[in-house]
């Protein structure tokens, strides 16, 4: 089961005003480029298959939109009819075109790949390991019906877990004891953030952005672990509405 | 009874290295100076009648020391021999001594007229209020036995009211409607935290600095109330530690 990223460079629009509401544009995008019915099937989806986000990169001078698939079915329906994208992109809501600069696969893997790169290397776990994720647009959790304002440990594994277990078709995270395993060994050793709220139709969605580190105890299997969801963190996003453009991260491992 | 706060500076030592241990310094050098009898009284209270910091002012380049008084048996015992203090102070720990520049009593009022300020106020509630806290000293609270890493809004309404009732003599907060009032119309509006450990002793207490920004619905109550709450906020400290630097705040309101 593979695990892509495309990543499509936009010209900057001169007369377009840049904020968070441009990652449901781009969904618009990507759901009129692909097929309706499995259109349609991922709007009855609660955890999808794929995740989008779009940024302004102020060293290359243009907008990156990186669309990531989690399983084969998300990148033949997603990421082939994207490859296809025209030179000039009509974006309906802002009545501008939009060009493109360069299209490109930045990262194509799979998850049994992903999982033998971390459990095949030898990880001096007699080390405290620290994981930064620093969350490049707005980041949000629901739990009990409340939007969580601070990234929450727990929500942020079980969040990862349950999106490897419902697309990777690898077993071997799916006992209830990784998670006793990594909430046992993982905490927050640093962050630095702020609020920044995700606008979606008039509803103001409480979000953060920010580094937020987290500290592995010397353990290796909770290291390897996590060090392996925090790869796929880059691709599935991390909480509510990372179809939209929320709850995108980058993450950096330092053993 | 009063409320004061006293504020010395300090020459900036050169062979001194500053970083929030000296929070616990000044802690020994205040109980130095105080009754015996008064210290020991003081070392067994859970919540203490004072609290004091110190940080480094960029700005008039010295060491801004500020104790402050919960009560008029603190502000004899504690604010009048510090108003003593020699020119020259020796710190035990770092084996320096530093001259002082300047002392002040910079606020000085009571529970009554702070009370009377906010209710008598014609404030304008149609509009929602914001009061900024920006922790300018490690910060943290302790809840069933953990550390909490956030600011969390109940432990800060149910800190900063504990610390009211127990040191003003007033009643009028003493409801227990009164916490439902101000939790049902507080809300987190906006924040820029990080992570800003205090070591104790060897022992590293998680903590934050930053601002926090609350808003409050257009309610008269609860607008008097916590607003008043929010200068009383900058004598008393928030959350745990606060006689030992912890905690210092500085608020601003917004109606």
């Amino acid at each position: 089961m593979c695990l892509k990223t495309l990543e499509i460079k936009f010209a900057l629009p001169s007369s377009i005003k840049l904020n968070q509401a441009i990652g449901s544009i781009m969904q618009g995008v990507l759901m009129e480029r692909i097929d309706h019915d499995y259109a349609t099937y991922l709007h009855q989806q609660n955890l999808r298959p794929y995740s989008q986000y779009i940024f302004f990169s102020k060293k290359q001078n243009c907008l990156i939109w990186r669309i990531s698939s989690l399983n084969d079915e998300a990148e033949n329906k997603i990421l082939t009819p994207l490859l296809d994208l025209p030179y000039s992109i009509y974006l309906r809501h802002k009545q501008v075109n939009i060009t493109t600069l360069n299209k490109e696969i930045i990262y194509n893997n799979t998850y049994e790949k992903l999982a033998q790169k971390y459990f095949s290397s030898i990880i001096n776990t007699d080390e405290k390991a620290f994981i930064d994720f620093k969350f490049i647009t707005s980041t949000t959790f629901k739990s009990q019906g409340k939007y969580i304002i601070f990234p929450d440990l727990h929500l942020l594994i079980t969040n990862l877990l349950n999106r490897w277990n419902t697309y990777s078709q690898t077993d071997f995270l799916n006992d209830k004891t990784v998670y006793s395993q990594l909430q046992k060994h993982l905490y927050v050793a640093d962050y630095k953030l702020n609020m920044r709220p995700f606008s979606l139709e008039g509803i103001r969605i409480p979000a953060f952005v920010g580094t937020y580190t987290i500290g592995i105890q010397p353990n290796p299997t909770a290291q390897k672990i996590f060090a392996m969801l925090s790869e796929f963190a880059m691709l599935s996003g991390i909480g509510i509405k990372t179809a939209i453009g929320m709850g995108a991260v980058q993450t950096q491992i330092h053993f």
